[in-house]
């Protein structure tokens, strides 16, 4: 028998504790010994529950209780998660968590701290809820030589997106529709702003390339600028609008990684990726580019995932698994100095100046859509530095300009 | 240190020995142990590499050599794949493969085989090339039940089915297209009969629902059937075909699976993956619809799958992996009796008499296109029984039919 306690009876630890006590049968098949659930943590009253004699508010009964193998830490948040984890850890239990907050701060301490103590640290469900990708990345990956990671990493900023692109529904009423069905949360900034995908491609490029990147070394805007007129630009373009993370490997060793809206190809994969989906694009000099695509967040598809993790750990109670990387470094993720393409809109009173004055400071531009009625001219531009395009806009006679990438 | 030997130097092989010798370093990072390749068994001449001086014409020398923990069996084949790897698992070696036949066929008793002899049988490079599905498959959606897999499994088929939708290329001028940029081999029967995806779907079928599904119980069609009609009509319907593999678990426990061209829904991700790219759909009760997408084929995809493995190989030398699944049964795949969607064609010489005959057997089917000029009705039926649509058919006025299975 291995005893498991899940700290945390939210959305997600409420669907953990129904797999691992409603489908006990199949999870011990798959351990091939019997596994329980022995606690979980909870403040609030859950009384009414057939397995309400497993809550218990006291943390000290689990860490001190040797009979427990395996924590679930499905609360969320910085803290006291951050704590438990470690004094989890530290009593020689394994520990998986759904908590990506926790994972890209700290991710690379608690494996250290895993390592020390010989128990395992996972954290699949982290990124891309139920899709398998840590794993996949990490072990079937392994021959690879990992250059680039790139995805959709939130679903409700997916969602909202599409909903703009496909029923010309402006941001603030696809916001509140996302929030009415339960896609996005009552205060929606880490999504709408970019933070929960920039932990996340966090945690990706921390495990591809070996070193912990944290979130504050990530350059992350999110989609709260992006307007309808983008989005019709956008399709004039053959593009569709995405939030997109990326991490890229730089020669040299460093990497570059960010978080923003771009306009994405149709022919590229990615912009297929409709509603509440996600998907994480693994670039491999062996493979080529793979992807992995499903539902990222959701009661269910993200339990599932932790139990999958707890399963691991059963079934490998006394050997250490193969996540780990170093501690980060401050100057480790840096702007790459690549030439590349970007969507453009500039805007005038006066559209003739304007046109005249882009005709001579961008010859030869073929991809651009002028639009007299709005005095706007909208362009994807060749490929270019950064620099030397905010030369040019800064040359062009035209009120205000508005950027942003692309991703061909 | 440990020893590996690769069977066979063809595409894959040469590429196996490319990683494991060139990219050492690199490998042996991941196993954390230094791993050799001893012995390439091979009866062409390649004296002209390198490492020629690792190469053997006799297979007793491998088997024989106690340094030899893991075999990377590489040839292709049932023979003498079958009896190499059955040799070599009893001689208490590991054995990878990327060998889809030799799986689909002798799947269940080489597992059984690796078990008695506590070693590891694994094939991650069977489906998908690089494409990391079997492991994901087994480990991270281990919490959940799967309902059924679906996928595009064989590249030169997409490659060609691809030409003729976007290019309007008829099935020859593609098939002889796919020769010239290799990929599609010089007797091409088994990837356009749907042979190559049969075993595939085999495989994942085996592993997803427990039991072995053989090939010549999973109805098979290829698409040298489909005409650039099909594929008009298809656009029409908003749809695009594909050859697609499925294998379902059925109410009872049995299953159903087969490989045929279906009509594919624009609004299904599926339709969206061209070219030589692989994608499956795994359906997990808890995590709705995952899917793995990435070039099926090729040297370097594969190889790097096989390495993969063999690097699992090598830290779990003494510890049995997961893949597990019984003998297969007689009467274990079915065909379902649900209700489905058709694609149907009808023709006659007596147009309007068809017609007439047409709005009386399927009275208010909305999805009908009338080509008055061809004498022709293509049109996609209700959810229907198949029985059901036949005896329709039959009660036409049309001098011949044809009909397609459909994904939505």
């Amino acid at each position: 028998m291995i005893y498991t306690a899940i700290l945390g009876h939210g959305t997600v630890g409420s669907g953990v504790a129904e797999i691992l006590i409603n489908r006990s049968d199949h999870v011990s098949k798959k351990v091939r010994d019997e596994l329980a659930v022995k606690y979980i943590l909870e403040l609030r009253d859950f009384s009414h529950l057939s397995y309400a004699g497993k809550f218990t508010k006291d943390f000290e009964k689990i860490v001190n209780d040797d009979e427990v193998k395996i924590v679930a830490e499905v609360m969320g948040g910085l803290n006291p998660a951050y704590d438990f984890v470690k004094r989890c850890l530290s009593a020689g239990k394994s520990v998986v968590t759904s908590n990506k907050e926790l994972v890209a701060a700290k991710g690379a301490e608690l494996l250290k701290l895993a390592s020390k103590n010989n128990v395992n640290f996972l954290f699949e469900a982290s990124v891309g809820g139920g899709i398998p990708i840590l794993r996949p990345m990490a072990q079937c990956l392994a021959a690879n030589d990992i250059n680039r990671v790139t995805g959709i990493l939130n679903g409700t900023t997916n969602y909202i997106l599409n909903k703009m692109i496909v029923d010309s529904m402006d941001f603030d009423t696809a916001l509140s529709l996302a929030k009415e069905k339960g896609f996005a949360e009552k205060d929606p900034t880490a999504d709408i702003e970019g933070h929960d995908a920039c932990r996340k491609i966090c945690i990706l490029a921390s495990l591809a390339f070996g070193r912990h990147v944290y979130p504050d070394q990530v350059k992350t805007e999110g989609i709260s600028g992006v307007t309808l007129d983008d989005v019709a630009y956008a399709n004039k373009f053959n593009c569709a609008i995405k939030l997109i993370a990326t991490a890229k490997k730089l020669p040299g060793g460093k990497i570059s990684a960010d978080v923003c809206p771009r306009l994405v190809s149709r022919n590229n994969i990615l912009s297929n990726v409709d509603g509440v989906f996600n998907a994480i694009v693994v670039r491999g000099d062996a493979t080529g580019d793979v992807m992995f695509y499903g539902k990222g967040a959701g009661k269910m598809p993200t339990a599932s995932a932790v139990v999958a993790d707890i399963i691991d750990c059963a079934k490998h109670l006394h050997a250490r698994k193969y996540f780990d990387w170093q501690d980060g470094e401050k100057d480790y993720v840096i702007e790459d100095d690549l030439k590349k393409r970007f969507y453009v809109r500039i805007k005038s009173h006066d559209f003739e100046s304007m046109l005249k004055s882009f005709k001579e400071v961008f010859p030869g531009n073929t991809c651009n859509i002028e639009n007299r009625s709005s005095g706007e001219i909208a362009f994807i531009t060749d490929e270019i530095y950064d620099g030397e395009l905010k030369e040019k806009l800064g040359a062009l006679n035209c009120d205000n300009t508005k950027t942003m990438n692309t991703l061909f």
